[in-house]
Formats: C-alpha cells, structure tokens, sequence
C-alpha cells in the first residue's frame, strides 16, 4: 500500500508539473469543464420540457466529441458532426416513409437499411482521402441508426429529427463560443512554434555532431535504442530525431490550422502549408545531419590527428551552419523577412575553404602504402612524414590547423594507443571474416585497408557536412517562398548590428 | 453536371478497385453492418420492455464506436468503453446521493460536480502516458453526465445505471462476437506483414540507387517534394521514405497486438516489440541507402569513369545486401529461424572486397594536383594517365572492372561532355560565391577543386555502402532475437540449395 501511495504521489507531482510546463493543458481542462457545466445548466433551465430533458444526452454528446484541444481541430469535428447529422436525418426520413409503407415488414426494412447504411459508410470512410472526414461517417451511422430505431417506437419521426438537432445546436454552439472566447489554442500557432522548434532542434544536432566529431567523442556501445531508431538519452541524437518525426504531427496541425479563422499575426487564407515545406527542406537537412552522426556511431573512426588537420574548417562550417538556421528560426519565429544579403555567404564561404583544403590535403584521405600503381614514391612518401612529425610535435607545420597535438607515433598505426581497445572492439566489428574468426589485433593488409577505410572516413565525413551546406540552400528557398506568400514583414533597418547567436536559445530548445 | 457525373464514375471505379486490391476492408464493412442490424434486431426483439427502447441509443453508440478495423483495437475500445462506464456509474451513484442530501441545491452541486469531473478527465487524458485511455476519459466523462442529468430527472438513480449496463454489455458482446468470429482482421498480422514489407522494400531502394549511381542516373531537376521530404513518384525514393515513415504505424500497430489473444501462428505473449526492434534496425539501414540515395541527389558528382573501376566491387555489395535483407525478409515471412552458416559471409566478402579495391585505388579518389607538399611526381602522375587512357580505350587495364567506358578525355575535365549542361547546372548551385556570381562555367582553381570534390562522392558512396553492410550485421542480431523469444521453427534441411532470390519477390512489394 505505501508504494502505491509513494506512486500516487508521483504521479500528482508529475501531473502538477505538466500543467507548469504547459499551461494551455490546464487551461484546455478548465475550459471542458466550463463547457460542460453550461450545457448541463442550460438543460436544467429549459428542462421543463419533457423531450428536452430526455434527449439530453445529444447536447453532451456533442461537447465531449467536438471539445478539442485546438480551435481547427473544434472546427472540423464540429462540420463532421453537422454534415453527418444532416445527411443521417434526410436518409432516415426518406427510409421512414419507405417502411411506413411496407406495413407488416416494417422491421425487416428498417433492418435492411441499417445494413447498407452501415457497409457503406464503413467502406467508404476506409478511402484514403476521407480520413478526415472518419469521425462525421460515424455520426452519421450514429444517427441513422438511433433516428430509425426510435422513431419506429415513438412514430414521431419528425419531432425526433428536430429535437436532437436543436439539441446538438445548443451543443456545439456551447464548444463554439467557449473555446473561441476563453484562451483560445490555435493549431496554427503550434505549428509555427513546432516548425521554429525544429529549425532550433537541427543547429543544436549539427553544433553538437561537429564539436563531438572534433573531440573524438566515441560510443564506448552504442545504445542499442540508437541501432534500432528508438527514443533514446542521447540529446544529441534525440534533437535530429525529434526534428525527423514531426511529420505526422505537422500533418495533423496542418490539417486543423487549414480551418482556422484569421487570428492575431495570421491573416486569412494563410499559406500553412509552405511551414510544413520549409519544415520539410530542415528534415532534409537534418538527414545530412543524422549521416554526421552516422559518421560518429560507425565502427570506423578517422585518427585524431588527421580530424585534427581540417578542425579550424570544419568547426568554421558547423558554427556557420548552425548560425544560418539559427537566424533563419529566429526570422520565422518574428515572422520577418531574410534581411539583404546574402545570409549563405559566410557558411558558403566556410565550405569552399575546407573543400579547398581537402583538396590540397587529400593525400592525407588515402592511403598509398598498397597503391597498386607502385606504391607511393620515396620522396613522395617522405614529405607525408614530414607534415605527421609536424604534425606530431606540434610545430608550425603547413597546416593551418594544427593544434593540440598528442605525441603519438602515427606512422606505425594511425590509431592511438589510448584507444587501442576500442578499435580493437570496433575491429572485431568490422565486416571482414578474417578479423571475425581472429580476436587478437588484425595485422598486415587487413589493418592497412582499415587504415585507408578510416582515413576515407573524414572525406566522408567532410562530403557530409558540405552536401548538408548545399542542402541549406534549399531551405533559405523554401523559407523565401513562405515569406513571399505570408507577407512576413520586412526587416528592421541594418545598421543594427546583425543578430548575434545567442547561446541562450539553444539550451532553450534542448 | 456532366463533370460532376464523370467524378462520380471516376470515385465509384477507385472505390471498387480499392476493395479488391485489399479485400479486408469489404470484409470489415460488411461485418460493421452486420453488427449493427444484430444490435438492432435485439432491441426490436426485446423491445416491448419500455426501457431498453428508450435508452437503445447505448447498444448503438457502443457498436459503432468499439467496431474497429482490427480485433486488437475493438479491444481496447471495449477495456475503455467497460472501465469508464463503470468508473462514471461509482462516482455518479455517490454524488447522486450527495446532491439529494443537499436538496434545494441539488442543481447546484450537480453542475459544480460535472464541473470537476470534466477538469480533471479532460487534464489526465493529456499526460502522456494516458495516451491510449483517452477514448476511456470520454466515456468518463459522457457517462458521468447523462448519468447525472437523467437521475436527476427520473429520480431512478440505479436503475438507469444498470439498464444503461445492460446495454452496454449487449451491445460490446454484439461487436466482439461479429469482429472474431467472421473472418477475423489481427493487428498483429499487418505488423508482421508491415515488418516483411519494409524489408522487402529497402531491398529494391538498395539495388536501385546502387544501380541508378552505377548508371550514372541524374536528376535533371530534383523533384521539390524529395527536397521538402514529401511523398513523390520517384518509385526508389517512395520505397525507402515508406520504410523510415513506418514508425507511427508500427507503434499504432504494436499498441493493439498486444491486445490480442493468441492466434494462428501467434501464441500466447507473443513478443510484438520485437518485430518493431526489428523494423527499428531496418530502418537503421534505411537511413543509410537515403545517404546512398543523396549521391545520386547530391550537386557534386563523381565522374562516370571512375565509377566505372568500382562498379563491379560496388554492384556485388549491392546485390549482396539487397539478397541478404529478401532472405531475412522471407524467413520473417516464414517464421523462420536462420540457417546455420552466416548469412552476412558472403556481403562481408564483397565489402571486405570493395575495401581492399579502395585501398589499391584510392588515388582516383582524390586529385593530387594541387596538394600542397608538391604535386604528385611525374613518374606517378604519368601512372595515373596510363591508367586513365586504358580506361579511356577500354582496353585490358589494371582494374578488373573496366566495362563499357565512353571515349572521353579524362584528363582534362572529369565531367564528360555530354552532361556538360547538368554539370554546369549542379555547378551554379554548388555553394562557392566565386561560382554564384559568375554564371559562366568555372575555370581554373575552382574547377580542380570541383574536380576533387567529385572524385570524392565516390568515396562517399562507398563508404556509405560498407557502413551499411555493418547495419545489416544489427539487423542480424535483432533478428536473431526474436526468432529467438517468438520460437520460430527450424530452418528446413538444407540440402536444398539455397533459397535463390527470386525478382518476382522484389516486384510484389513496389
């Protein structure tokens, strides 16, 4: 019992907590229950009539269905119960009159009708495009069914009709009025949060995937949930996710935010579905970035010291990419157009710099000991080692990038010996049936062709990272377009220094 | 009109055409009629009794509201359904007493009491782990109010609650007898067939980009919607976009199997999650093969020649692969457990294989012209240029893999002339302000270090195809796992030879 009592308590708590972290819950509570009082008084008041009192339960029926979190949400289910109730009274009228006139067979006709109404509604809301139109098939089977079977007893067909639809009125004028009036939740509105939310998530991801490349962050086991694409601790990767799985939420607001009147900043026929576009563009980026990722969670490692080399580009490209989806959140979230300017240039510029310094240093991406041409000639060979002992002492080397290096013999093995057991583990890993029938360290050509495999694994992880500055482009595209079609207001004048990114609103985010 | 009756036409044919691609969802209509005209019977039968007549509308709602698609979601609906209702009748039987103590107030405590209970139903249905109660809160709710308004009313607290339970009863037992006994639809059968089905799907996204990459497939203008992750028609992008977009459905899906009772194939405490484990580690995968797929996508592209010398190393790993997960897919479908012998030897091989060719080549990866120790000497370059002409002229090479190479001059440009156009698209797009602000083709620096970019990608895409070859090892594993803890049955013996992979499979699932 004392446990029960200890998880009760928690549970409270957490539930208080809930309501502290998002306020609209509690609000969205008190409204139903204000919703709900108001229909049940208005039944009291007006319960001198008998029908109404006895058909109540169509009025409170309707708030429980049509009472939804947000207003297009309210709005939809409203029209579905509408059109359902309206088509279900004129059909059971029509039926009606059919099985007054079948006389003793009456029942057996009513029966028959029930069936086709039934078969038909259930098949065709199972048509893809009628999804959102599920709920109102129910109602009108719903209604169909009820109107049928009571009117047979009472032989008021035409009284029941009216009644209920009267009563559901009152109903859904009730939800209308209360919803709209008190704190109103608008699916727009969370769209827009949730779009900006992503476009946070992402930079958060990417700053996250470059600075931990860099610092050689490694999965001592990667959490299998990670392997399998569950929910998982990892911030990192739970931000890219979350960015991923918001299609179907967005979907779903979409739909609701599609029948939402004119309100606060959004003007009427407001082009929601370019947020779910642009929001759509930052998923593929936040593909490249989960490919990043990839490149930290794979078996295959690229040695320190060469990440080292291309550090000062690659943390320049991060920073500045992470910046530009920053700026571009914080201008969605203003709802203000791009400023002049070009806002890629700088994370362009970052990216031609490091393919540029790939390009001057792609030897260091390869390796040409099995080169089949002949290997790498002597002097060639030399000059590498150079730049490794420069590299290794920490001297001023011909890399701009050199800087902090550990003293680790990388001619001999590129991986250093403080990480010789997770390579080793990584190794045994590696798809190589050679390696997997051996536990002890592959040596020879198999750890040569892991040499090379984990020097190309830079190059990789280099691609990624400017493939996902070519797929930026994309993004600025479709944020444009929104802007152009919302009629986000123009920037405020530029002498302003341009915004700072603010640390602030990273940790928001997370 | 006309346009109108040739819509009409147009809608019924799709309608019809969906029922016989999918004849479940004729059978589910056909059964939702049936239940609700034995619903319907009943009340006719036993409707001399005035109560059940009046209060029939309780058998009906509870039919069309717990008649879902699939056995393990009408169970639930009916857990809800039964818990709220009986829940609501405890509390109401205990304010009915409390409001009839109050007596001039009884309306009053009435509606202070509708008041609480819907705050704190429709507050608790919004914390997270209430998600699949949140039809059991309605029901809650909705109960506790007619209960309340209509005792108040006929002052027959009790009887209303048990007759209201009756029908209730009849009508659950009604749905539950109709939706098992006739042509039963389980949940947990669409997620095994959902799980195969993804397999089966990634197979073709694999072989198609590894075929599409080999054949030098490019997009003369990316369809927007891939860009913005939309659904489009590109068969090879829907394949895998459909695998990754499972997850929602696998969830709804695994939420209702564990619903169920045991049934054919599935016995008791059948581990769902599994599957979803599995489908998890698939999707792992898939993640990489949309990397493959950003390849062909991507603005940067290696030249033909070159992804000449790996076709047939690369094309093997594809086939590989792609074998590998029909194989997995089948023994799923099967309910098979794996046979001896590792079924990742032989893909272990080919990547092992395609490594070592990297290894031995990977001088065409990068573009030693411009590296900063030097150059490349002459005597290598020279080297370089025999191979290329060798693969120019098609004629015996040191590579294995030379097949069909146009004439083309490689040395020059690596981009042949016949995608000059597209290379010169790709190249304003490609972020370098130097190529932005001059729409002529670039010259000199920038085209070396496009050149290298390009050389490049390939190594990207091969190391994208041997990361995926490690994934599969997960899936393996996770497979492993559940024909484990689901007990699947023994492979057959295996003199048979091995099962080949039959193209017919791979169509099935497009």
């Amino acid at each position: 019992i004392k446990k029960t009592w200890v998880e009760m308590k928690d549970f409270s708590r957490k539930a208080v907590e809930m309501g502290r972290l998002d306020p609209r819950k509690v609000i969205f509570a008190i409204k139903m229950g204000l919703a709900l009082s108001l229909t049940s008084l208005l039944i009291f008041w007006k319960g001198s009539h008998e029908d109404i009192a006895q058909y109540s339960i169509w009025a409170i029926l309707t708030v429980i269905v049509m009472f939804e979190f947000s207003i297009g949400a309210t709005f939809i289910k409203g029209f579905n119960r509408g059109l359902g109730t309206i088509c279900a009274g004129i059909l059971a009228f029509c039926f009606a009159e059919l099985s007054v006139v079948a006389g003793k067979f009456e029942e057996v006709v009513i029966v028959i009708s029930i069936f086709i109404i039934g078969f038909c509604a259930s098949y065709l809301k199972l048509y893809p495009t009628m999804k959102p139109y599920e709920y109102g098939f129910r109602v009108f089977v719903l209604t169909y069914c009820i109107l049928m079977i009571a009117g047979n007893r009472t032989r008021e067909y035409t009284e029941a009709i009216l009644t209920r639809l009267v009563l559901i009125a009152a109903g859904a004028g009730v939800c209308l009025v209360v919803n709209i009036c008190f704190f109103p939740i608008w699916a727009g509105e969370s769209l827009h949060k949730l779009v900006v939310k992503n476009f946070k998530d992402l930079a958060t991801s990417l700053e996250g995937c470059v600075n931990g490349y860099l610092k050689c962050v490694e999965y001592k086991r990667i959490p299998s949930k990670i392997l399998t694409y569950q929910a998982a601790d990892d911030p990192l990767y739970n931000c890219y996710r979350s960015v991923i799985q918001s299609t179907s939420q967005e979907d779903t607001l979409l739909g609701f935010a599609t029948w939402e009147p004119p309100h606060g900043r959004y003007r009427y026929n407001y082009p929601w579905e370019n947020f779910v576009k642009v929001s759509g563009a930052v998923k593929h980026c936040a593909f490249m970035v989960m490919a990043l990722h990839g490149c930290i969670l794979s078996e295959i490692q690229a040695p320190p010291e060469r990440r080292k080399v291309f550090s000062s580009e690659l943390q320049k490209v991060g920073a500045e990419g992470a910046k530009v989806l920053h700026e571009l959140g914080n201008k969605l979230e203003k709802m203000e157009k791009l400023s002049a300017g070009d806002i890629l240039k700088n994370v362009h510029d970052a990216a031609a710099e490091l393919q540029k310094k790939i390009d001057h240093k792609s030897y260091l991406l390869v390796n040409s000991e099995s080169w089949e041409i002949g290997g790498r000639p002597k002097e060639f060979e030399d000059l590498i080692d150079v730049e490794d002992e420069n590299m290794t002492l920490g001297s001023k080397s011909l890399s701009e990038a050199v800087l902090d290096l550990r003293s680790v013999p990388v001619d001999t093995t590129s991986l250093p010996q403080q990480c010789d057991d997770d390579a080793r583990n990584m190794f045994i890993k590696w798809p190589s049936n050679v390696s997997a029938n051996a536990r002890s360290f592959p040596k020879g050509d198999d750890l040569k062709t892991y040499e090379s495999a984990s020097a190309l694994s830079l190059a990789t992880f280099a691609s990624h990272l400017i493939e996902f500055v070519a797929r930026l482009g994309n993004v600025v595209d479709s944020f444009e377009e929104l802007s152009m079609k919302a009629n986000f207001k123009d920037p405020p004048i530029m002498n302003m220094s341009p915004e700072p990114c603010k640390k602030g609103t990273a940790t928001w985010v997370v």
